[in-house]
């Protein structure tokens, strides 16, 4: 918190005073403009600048919320929607100060549909507390949908998440059956619902989904569930190069072996999971798995993937079936943004995120990496690659602003390599305040669509404003 | 067609004689006003009443559309986009007149990634044209999304079309991953993309997918496409009631036994498939199941399946795993709305649609038939049980409008229990002119928002007026 204080600080915007004495009204002592608990709000787990909000509020259902936003409206302040503040795009930033939206007391878990498959929770409960729930409960199911932060629900949804478990599960897209949300006047809007399918008009909860809070704040979420598999199997496998990794992923992905996981780390990053986590793995290019179904449907699958990686030179194809050896595996693939912090202690990671057709992908992976060999920088790469998904992270110095400029243009020259190949700037982080431009490029015409909805449903731009679109 | 001609007469609108000229300079032969042109493109093949639309124009390219569409909106002409003319909401009744775009000329299939197991069509590409050519091509590939008639892709892109092999594949929601879309200005606007996933600003094409030309022309369609099973065995159980039937459906959708299709028909369209079709099936409640995998997968689902169906009662479980079976077996079911028809001659058949969670299904399809007992029309019901959506079919005499009242009161009573129970207004029929009261009870303050979005879009209210949201 020290780096955020410190580029942050001050205090709350006297001109505010009005709207915060009544939203103390409103929310007695939920309502804070402490410079701590500012502090606490002022960034995310990026190496965007943090700002304070002027103030931070704490409601604990629909309806505060809907009167916190208006009387947000009625004095112009800014609203910002904050989960749990793990994103990296600086989304929560409050670039404009405002208040911030805490949802975290809005925790609920409000229904478990067993027969359905499916629960709605109030947008503070993290996936972690769901799937504890949901396995206390006995009930079998569980979310998939796995980012690796313990993200709220309510913020995966705002930001579109996905993680490494999409290629067998999708996204939240894929994930979210319905919501309520309040938008920027203050109204209550359920969209979408419960049915599995719907053609009633517009699709408002896919617009809402990966909104990042600039159309209204999502308070609720119905969510599918999984059925926990029978039985899970993963496996790790070096290869000599990325190239043939990476081929190997595309000959997996079409030839249609069902998984769940597949996920690259290049060698430069297998190397800091080794120092942080102290595994003893080959420092080469190496493909992690896994594999959910039934028993006999995983033993099929991981036979049938064993060849294709021998095919493309995979050495030493580890099996860890049992659960403690899995989940010590796949701490290690969530550790891995951190372990490479390690590799240059002091630095902050510039984390930047594309996504390419999977056939583009050793194109698209071989260039960057190309492209990466005249960079002065430590630059780990690692990915959800089933999707065609993968993470460059920069490791800067933050008072050089040089090294911030220079993984900037890396960062411009990778979306750009993504984007020549059909893809898109940003598979899974969101474009906050880091990709407005890296939008216009991509969808161009589209950002005007956008633009237009924006200023269709918050025509005084108070909800989170600077953020995804301009207006 | 002369239904149509006896309720659509007329000569096109002598003031639209303007932008007639400019659109015939544009176009040439391709810019019709002729009568039977114009009465081909007047109604779906439901009871709407159709209405000639002024013109009929038969774009080549995004290019002309748009052009098409700048000339509508400079003379404040409507546009109604029309694929095949299949559904049955009214959608493509022209009630205000105007232009009708015939995109059946827009036919290329752009490109087949067999990589990617994506494909890009022009909107005019029915499913069937794009299945043959996969076929052809050998890919081992196909587009899965199956609503009986066939349909377009634009066509079902625009209404967010299912059909029996959702509860397997999905909708077009879920198969749609970007699209080309002609706005009410005339521009040109990619949406959405080829990457499998993206968190790049506003979901726009899950805005477009199902607006039904609310919002704009839809044009090109990037879509999924699945691998051609292995293996596919269906089968065939009936019931000793409706309850028994509905019952083993939740059971099976909730222990988890994956299914493609899982379709009930009722006793009533039982006979009428009999009849029509030349069947000899048991004229009781009766399950359509199909699954699809490897062999080992299938044979291990439908061993899974029977004890289910048989707990319920189920008996004659019939398989059928020779594609000619299997065809004849799925033509019975997709004749279903045909069917239900001559059950009484000269009827049209009023049909909605509706679609509620599973575990609610059983509740609802009982009230709903427990209320059909009090209606004099005949009324077969039939679903997609698996997403929890059916159909019931009133056939009415087109001359009688006490029968169209009395079916359009059951409709509403069956909107009712369906809204009463979590579900939703239509699962794939779509709003167009039919739904519009049913889609305000059912989202309510999220018209307000679809409103502000329709405005927004198409301030003119040009692009397909009157269906969806009335503004």
């Amino acid at each position: 918190m020290t780096d955020k204080a410190r580029t942050a600080k001050g205090s709350s915007d006297p001109n505010r005073a009005p709207v915060f004495g009544e939203l103390r009204s409103l929310l007695g002592d939920r309502m804070r403009t402490d410079e701590g608990i500012r502090e606490a709000h002022a960034g995310d787990a990026s190496y965007h600048k943090p700002r304070l909000p002027d103030a931070v509020v704490f409601p604990a259902c629909n309806d505060e919320v809907s009167k916190i936003v208006k009387l947000c409206a009625r004095y112009r302040t800014p609203v910002v929607p904050f989960g749990t503040g793990t994103a990296v795009e600086g989304g929560i930033v409050a670039v404009q100060g405002g208040v911030c939206i805490d949802l975290s007391r809005m925790n609920r878990i409000l229904r478990v549909g067993m027969a359905d498959l499916d629960a709605t929770v109030e947008a503070g409960v993290t996936r972690k507390q769901l799937n504890r729930h949901l396995a206390e409960a006995g009930t079998g199911l569980y979310f998939p949908v796995d980012p690796g932060a313990d993200a709220s629900l309510g913020g995966m949804t705002a930001t579109r998440a996905s993680g490494s478990a999409a290629v067998g599960y999708g996204t939240m897209r894929e994930n979210v059956l319905g919501l309520t949300v309040i938008l920027a006047d203050g109204s209550i809007v359920h969209a979408g619902g419960r049915a599995r399918k719907s053609s009633a008009g517009y699709d408002l909860a896919h617009l809402f989904v990966g909104c990042e809070g600039t159309l209204g704040v999502i308070t609720e979420v119905t969510l599918k569930l999984a059925r926990v598999p029978e039985a899970v199997s993963a496996a790790v496998c070096a290869f000599p190069d990325i190239s043939s990794a990476v081929n190997a992923v595309i000959e997996l992905m079409s030839t249609g072996i069902e998984m769940t996981r597949i996920e690259l780390l290049d060698e430069v990053q297998m190397g800091a999971i080794n120092a942080y986590s102290g595994f003893d793995y080959k420092v080469a290019p190496t493909l992690f798995f896994e594999f959910h179904g039934s028993e006999s449907s995983v033993a099929e699958r991981v036979a049938a993937a064993g060849p294709v990686t021998d095919r493309h030179g995979g050495e030493d194809f580890r099996k860890a079936t049992g659960q403690k050896e899995r989940d010590r595996l796949w701490q290690a693939r969530y550790d891995a943004y951190y372990a490479s912090q390690t590799m240059r202690p002091g630095s902050v990671g510039f984390v930047t995120d594309v996504c390419v057709p999977v056939s583009r992908l050793a194109d698209c992976i071989l260039k960057t990496k190309e492209e990466l060999k005249t960079s002065t920088l430590i630059a780990p790469l690692f990915g959800h690659v089933g999707d065609g998904n993968f993470h460059v992270v920069f490791l800067i110095d933050p008072n050089r602003p040089e090294e911030l400029a220079e993984a900037r243009k890396f960062g411009e020259r990778i979306v750009e390599f993504a984007l020549e190949m059909g893809g898109t700037c940003t598979g899974e982080h969101g474009i906050g305040l880091g990709k407005l431009a890296a939008l216009e490029q991509e969808h161009g015409e589209g950002v005007r669509v956008m633009q237009a909805i924006k200023k269709a449903l918050d025509p005084l731009n108070i909800m989170n404003p600077g953020k995804v679109v301009k207006v």
